[in-house]
C-alpha cells in the first residue's frame, strides 16, 4: 500500500504531478495583468527553446486537451487544395485522418500494423508517385501501442521529397529529444500533461514561423484558429479568450521540474529505467510487452492479455487501485491487451512498489501466471 | 494595502477565487478512473440543477474557454438551412455574430446601443416578419457595460412565437437567477471562471434535451462538437479527450461554496451589496457610471472616464496594483470608460478597502475628482 492519500497514476496522461507544480495553482492572476503576461511569454519561450526551435519557430499554446491542439494545428496550417499523407499506425493516426476529412482536406493514408512503424523509403517511394502530397503527418509515439515510430529518418524523407511535416509529438515531447535545428519539422504538437507532468487543460503547438505567418484565415473555427491566436500574443502579449491560468502557472512550475531533472535527457533516463523495472518486474511474473524493446518507447507499455482463467482486467485493475495504483482501463489495440504507463512524477520506488501490488494482487485473486 | 500576497481580481474573470476550491486541485485524478467518472457525473447533475433544468435539459461541460462553448453550441445547434437572430449590445454579441458567420449560419442582427437592451416587442415584430428566423441568440449580462439584459420578456416572445432561444449567461449564471423551468430557453451558455468562482478551463451549455439528441454530426469541429461530447458522457461517463481534472474539481468545491452561499440568492445578495458599494464609493470620488441601476448586473460596472488631466488609466491602474487591487485593464465600450469587476471570492470588506485604495491613490497621483 502506497503511503499517499492518491494513488498513483500509471496512465499515458493525465499524469500523477510534482507537489510543486500543483503548488503553483494556489495563484489567481488576472488573466490580462502584466504578471500574467509574463508568465504566458516565459512559457512560450521555454517550449519553443525546449524543442531547439528558438531561431525558426513559434510555439503557440491553446486552451484545452491535446486534441483541440491537434485540430488546430491541422485547421489553420493545411492546404485544402493539396493533399494530405497521414501516417497511421494506432488510433491517434486514425484519429488525424478522420480530423483532415473533417476539415475538408485531401487526405490519403499510409497504414501500417500496430506494431510496424512506416518505412521511410516506401515512404519516399510514395511521395515521389503523388506529387499532389504537400503535407505528411506522424504520431510520434502512438499511445494505442506505444511504440516509437522513427522521426528523424521519417522527417529526412520528407524533407528531401519538398513536402511539410507536422508531428503529434503529444506522448514524446518532453522525454524524447526533438531538435529542430536537425530535424525539418513545419509543426510539432503536444500537451500540458504528458511528459511535461503538468496538469491537464493547453495543448500546443511549435510551428515553423514563416508557415504560420502564411496560414491568416484558413481555420475553420474561431477557438482553434493558432494563426488568430498567435496573432494575439504578439499585439499585446494576451490571449484572445480566458486562458487557464493556473494550468500555464502549474506548467511554468512543471518546466522547472524538467530543469532540475537535466532537462529532456534526465526525464528520457527516469522514465527508461521505469520502463525497464516494469516490463522486467512484471515479465518475472509472466507478462509479455506487445512490443519489442527497439520499437517501445518509455512511455506506456502493452502487455498481452494473460491467458491465466483467473485473470479478470477489471478485477485486476480495482486490486491495484486498492493498493494505490492506477493503470490504464483503456483498450485501443487490435490485441487483447492491457496498459501501464511509466511516465508522471513516478519514480524506480514507484514502479518497484507497483510489481509488489501487482504480485500481491495476484496471489489474493489466484492468478498463477501473467503469460499470454 | 491588502494582507495578502497576491492582489486581488476585480475584473469579469478570471477572478480570486477560495481557498477550499483551489485545495481542490490538489489531487490528481485518473481521468477514466471511477473517482474522476463519478466527479464529471456530479458536476453535470449540479450545473444542470442550478439552472432547474433537470426534468428537461442536460449539461454538457466542454474544455476551453468560454468561447469555445459559445461557438460549440452555435456550430452544434444552429440549423444552417434557417436564419439566426442575434441581439447585439455590446461585443460579445458581435462575437456571437461573428462565429454564426463563420458556421455559415444564415444570420440577421438587432442591435442597439450598449446602454439600450433589446425591445421585446420589437423582436417580436421582426420575428413575425421574418419566418425565416429559427432561433434568437440573446447575451444576458453584456459585459461589455455590464447590462443586464431582459432574459424573462424576451424568451417569452420568442417562445410566443415558436422559435429557439440561446443564452450566452458566461456573465450571469451562478447569480442571477435562471429557471428553465418557466422561461424557456434551448441552450444556456456558461464557464467555470465567472459566477460559479471556479478557475478557467471549462466551459458548459446546459441544453435540451431533445434538440441536442437532433443535433448529431451537424457540428464544423470534431472537438467543439456538444452532441458527441454529450453522447460520451451518456456511453460510459467519460470525457471523449483528456478533460482538464483539476479545472472540475475546482469546479466541484466551487458550487460547494456556491450551496454554503445559500445558492444563487446568496451570491446575488453578495454581489448586490458589492456593486453598491463600489457605486457608492467611487461615486463620492467623483466617479458615474455608464449605466442607470435598473440595467446594471451586479458583475462588473463601467465608469465614464475621469475628467480631471492628472487621471491616466496605466497609472491609475498600477497604482491600485502596487495596493493589491487589480482593476481590469480591457475597455470594450465605445464611451471612454474603465470597467470595475464585483464578483468571486470579494465581500464587503474588500470592495470598502477598494475604494478607500483608489481615493488614497488619488492623493498620491494628485487626481482631484474621478468626475467625468
Amino acid at each position: 500500500m502506497r503511503n499517499n492519500p492518491y494513488p498513483l497514476l500509471l496512465t499515458p496522461g493525465p499524469l500523477t504531478t510534482a507537489p510543486e507544480t500543483r503548488a503553483a495553482m494556489q495563484r489567481d492572476f488576472g488573466s490580462r495583468d502584466e504578471a500574467f503576461i509574463a508568465l504566458t511569454r516565459r512559457v512560450r519561450e521555454r517550449l519553443t527553446t525546449l524543442a531547439r526551435g528558438a531561431d525558426s519557430h513559434v510555439s503557440v499554446p491553446l486552451q484545452g486537451s491535446g486534441t483541440y491542439a491537434v485540430e488546430a494545428t491541422l485547421g489553420t496550417l493545411l492546404d485544402r487544395s493539396r493533399k494530405t499523407l497521414v501516417l497511421v499506425n494506432g488510433a491517434y493516426g486514425k484519429r488525424i485522418e478522420r480530423l483532415c476529412r473533417l476539415i475538408g482536406a485531401p487526405t490519403t493514408i499510409y497504414e501500417t500494423a500496430e506494431d510496424v512503424p512506416p518505412d521511410p523509403a516506401e515512404l519516399g517511394q510514395r511521395l515521389r508517385a503523388d506529387p499532389s502530397v504537400a503535407d505528411v503527418i506522424l504520431v510520434h509515439c502512438e499511445t494505442t501501442s506505444g511504440i516509437l515510430n522513427p522521426l528523424e529518418s521519417i522527417a529526412s524523407v520528407v524533407a528531401a521529397e519538398g513536402r511539410g511535416l507536422i508531428v503529434d509529438a503529444m506522448s514524446s515531447f518532453g522525454a524524447i529529444p526533438i531538435d529542430l535545428r536537425r530535424t525539418p519539422i513545419d509543426a510539432l504538437i503536444a500537451s500540458s500533461n504528458k511528459c511535461l507532468e503538468a496538469v491537464p487543460g493547453l495543448g500546443f503547438a511549435v510551428i515553423r514561423r514563416a508557415r504560420l505567418e502564411a496560414s491568416a484565415g484558413k481555420c475553420h473555427s474561431l477557438s482553434l484558429d493558432l494563426h488568430a491566436q498567435w496573432q494575439g500574443f504578439e499585439t499585446n502579449g494576451q490571449w484572445r479568450f480566458t486562458p487557464p491560468t493556473h494550468v500555464l502557472a502549474a506548467l511554468d512550475a512543471a518546466l522547472d521540474g524538467l530543469d532540475r531533472e537535466g532537462g529532456v535527457a534526465g526525464r528520457f533516463a527516469r522514465y527508461r529505467e521505469n520502463c525497464q523495472i516494469l516490463i522486467r518486474g512484471l515479465g518475472s511474473l509472466g507478462a509479455r510487452a506487445l512490443l519489442p524493446e527497439t520499437l517501445q518507447a518509455p512511455i506506456i507499455v502493452t502487455f498481452r492479455m494473460p491467458s491465466d482463467t483467473a485473470f479478470q482486467f477489471e478485477k485486476f485493475y480495482a486490486a491495484l487501485g486498492q493498493r494505490g495504483y492506477l493503470i490504464y482501463p483503456g483498450k485501443l489495440t487490435g490485441v487483447d491487451s492491457f496498459r501501464v504507463g511509466c511516465i508522471g512524477h513516478v519514480h524506480a520506488a514507484d514502479m518497484a512498489g507497483f510489481v509488489d501490488a501487482a504480485r500481491d494482487v495476484m496471489r489474493t485473486l489466484r492468478i498463477k501466471s501473467l503469460a499470454p
